[in-house]
């Protein structure tokens, strides 16, 4: 064991939790005065940024990554400008923290207040754009929760000149710096001893792939809410109005492929498959898709159809590419996703009211749509007005994660002097 | 390993998830039919039962156990009865699943549903009295998810006679009998397998001490609700009714010394500690507690008063034992809930509405009380008719928990056609 790690990242959790300490006692002025300074820093800290960016872009080309990963990794005046607009737009949100959920009396006077409070020191583990260090550190410094970053390897420089800009922000509005608060380290190693620091950290939140994943999952001594794949399932029913289908599938399927709440898997109903899937196979081919079928899909819709492999349909293709299957009817639907779905996203076609209904009441996932795509699964679309994620996860949060997930309760009694007889 | 008993894990897994979604499919009346059902059946299984546990009382006797240990485990006619009165009053509750928690549009037209759903397999894992295995189960199926129980060594046969008779009784009024399934094995490793089927198992909640609890934190992949100790702490302020103070802190130490909601820590204001604790010491040890002081105490108490060490202000006596220490003031005594306490249940007692405001908000527990006794930490002294025991983690589930905390939410979505633009 590294052992100058190890007092490292201790010492990080010592710092967020005073930080916390501190941050969750701040009224939600306070709060938001912090957020609009650290805006203002990334406009002053803007040569640092671009400077450490383009480091790490040129250390990205020299390994050879793709032109589109450097894209991801790339920043510039837009760019920053845009991560600042997007702390002034979570400043302008409503503060969740003091919000009272539930009050009652009870007959020997007890008073309950069931309040909303900040969860404390949240981990968070991402993968992905030096974006996401910006926007994952706001919504935590909003609900007074103090934050421990740890991004991808490949923007390690940018996640730590923009962390800096933060907390000098932060520092000068008058907040803990020590609310946000960067492991400046890539390897692995430092995911597990954040996994078990449950003296320190209260909730921890994984974005990324496979092995990341599980690598805080078979460590973690705290609550883990993941945000993990999506094989988003679309069932066309035997009622579906297939105009409606069609559109539905291709919004689903190809308007960004890449990202979880795409879809996946395609179910049809057995009566409507030789009218839907020809039409739907033109489309969807057109929009360069490529299809995985089964026997029955195979036979009607000829050549060019990839045997479908059991593996497909547990497959997040992210990707081009969709596994294509005929069903019995809505419960032979509806035992496909529970079999082999992620509980993530789902949805029926359909005009007849009584299958939609059982469809939405029996399929087990985060999200259940009638006639719509299930690209809405986002906070953005659902309203929130911010996000730190999907969670993949059944407690706590599920589906988007935004600003109320990220707090938990308390219960404040006041009494007269009551006993318990 | 032992392969045995991990296909043995597997299989109650497999038929758990079964179980949990056909229940969740039910409608409240066919559940609480069931719920009856199993009343009847503890009396119609009645013979079986006390034959079971007079074997395990028999056992108990024979391994030396306490007079109270084999106290909790004896069952007779009353306390059957008492059972099966207790699943009776959880069939006239009210059934969270399905309500709806909030219901909004979007400007798409989209409509949006967050309704409450069973979790679908709870493992429930506790070390005390038979009564808990029908108490749990019952809980769970109330709420529609399939429970997985596993009791203590000491009421083993016990157990799996109740839950035979639960069994019985869910079967008889067409509940898949599969909803309660009790591991009918001692030993430590099934907890751990039990821990590791994430696949299976949807939440984890462990009711016991220590060593039960690291083993579930250790190897859990999925989400844990810890039933932990409480270091429960009554501060005195200053400008505390001395009389109301004194009331409460015999209350909160002494009505059941060894539940979790007891009081474990004294801590009083220097301004009043001469006035205070010369009364309170008088009632305390009139009442057999044994009271271990910082220097300021003993100085003001005199002999017969223990010399606190730095572990009794983190120890959890659940005994006639009282740490007590002097503190300069509200921060102070704060500071010291904070660093010391387990966010279990702590109280303020001041006339001062401020302080006790500024208690309140600045001490991160599950339950915080002003002018109270902590030992109101409880599903019924809540008014929620039943629990399943105190919650000491911070997310999903926090204090008492009960059936609203046996349900998670997902959100449905109810469109006419509505794609992502």
């Amino acid at each position: 064991m590294n052992m100058d790690l190890v007092s490292e990242m201790l010492e990080l959790g010592r710092r967020a939790k005073t930080a916390a300490r501190e941050l969750a006692r701040l009224p939600s002025e306070r709060k938001n005065a912090g957020l609009l300074a650290m805006a203002d820093a990334l406009a002053s800290h803007h040569d640092a940024i671009l400077a450490a960016n383009a480091l790490d872009v040129e250390a990205a080309s020299a390994a050879g990554l793709s032109v589109a990963m450097i894209d991801r990794l790339w920043l510039d005046e837009k760019r920053l400008a845009g991560m600042a607009e997007g702390i002034r737009a979570v400043a302008a949100l409503d503060d969740p923290v003091g919000q009272t959920l539930r009050q009652w009396t009870r007959p020997n006077g007890l008073r309950f207040n069931k309040v909303r409070v900040p969860i404390g020191v949240v981990g968070i583990i991402y993968e992905s754009r030096p974006n996401v260090t910006s926007d994952a550190a706001v919504l935590c410094t909003k609900t007074g929760n103090a934050a421990i970053l740890r991004g991808g390897s490949e923007s390690l420089r940018s996640n730590v000149a923009i962390a800096n800009a933060l907390r000098d922000g932060a520092a000068r509005s008058g907040l803990p710096a020590d609310c946000i608060l960067l492991i400046p380290h890539a390897d692995r190693e430092a995911v597990r001893l954040l996994a078990e620091m449950d003296r320190y950290v209260d909730l921890i939140v994984p974005r990324g792939g496979t092995a990341l994943i599980e690598t805080v999952v078979r460590h973690a001594r705290m609550p883990v809410i993941k945000h993990y794949h999506g094989v988003c399932i679309l069932y066309v029913d035997r009622a579906a109005d297939l105009e409606m289908a069609e559109r539905i599938l291709l919004n689903a399927k190809c308007q960004r492929p890449g990202v979880c709440n795409a879809v996946e898997t395609l179910l049809v109903h057995r009566e409507v498959a030789g009218a839907f899937l020809p039409r739907a196979a033109e489309i969807l081919r057109a929009a360069g898709v490529e299809l995985h079928g089964d026997e029955t899909v195979r036979q009607i819709l000829g050549d060019g159809v990839v045997p479908a492999t059991e593996e497909d349909w547990t497959t997040e293709w992210l990707d081009l590419k969709l596994a294509v299957r005929v069903v019995d009817g809505l419960a032979d639907a509806i035992n496909h996703v529970e079999t082999y779905g992620s509980h993530h996203s789902d949805a029926i076609v359909t005009a007849d009211e009584a299958s939609a209904e059982r469809f939405l009441n029996e399929v087990d996932s985060a999200t259940v749509y009638w006639n719509a795509s299930t690209r809405f699964t986002d906070g953005g679309e659902f309203g929130f007005g911010a996000e730190i994620g999907i969670s993949t996860d059944k407690l706590h949060a599920r589906g988007p994660m935004a600003l109320e997930e990220l707090t938990t309760y308390k219960y404040v009694i006041r009494g007269t002097g009551q006993v318990r007889e």
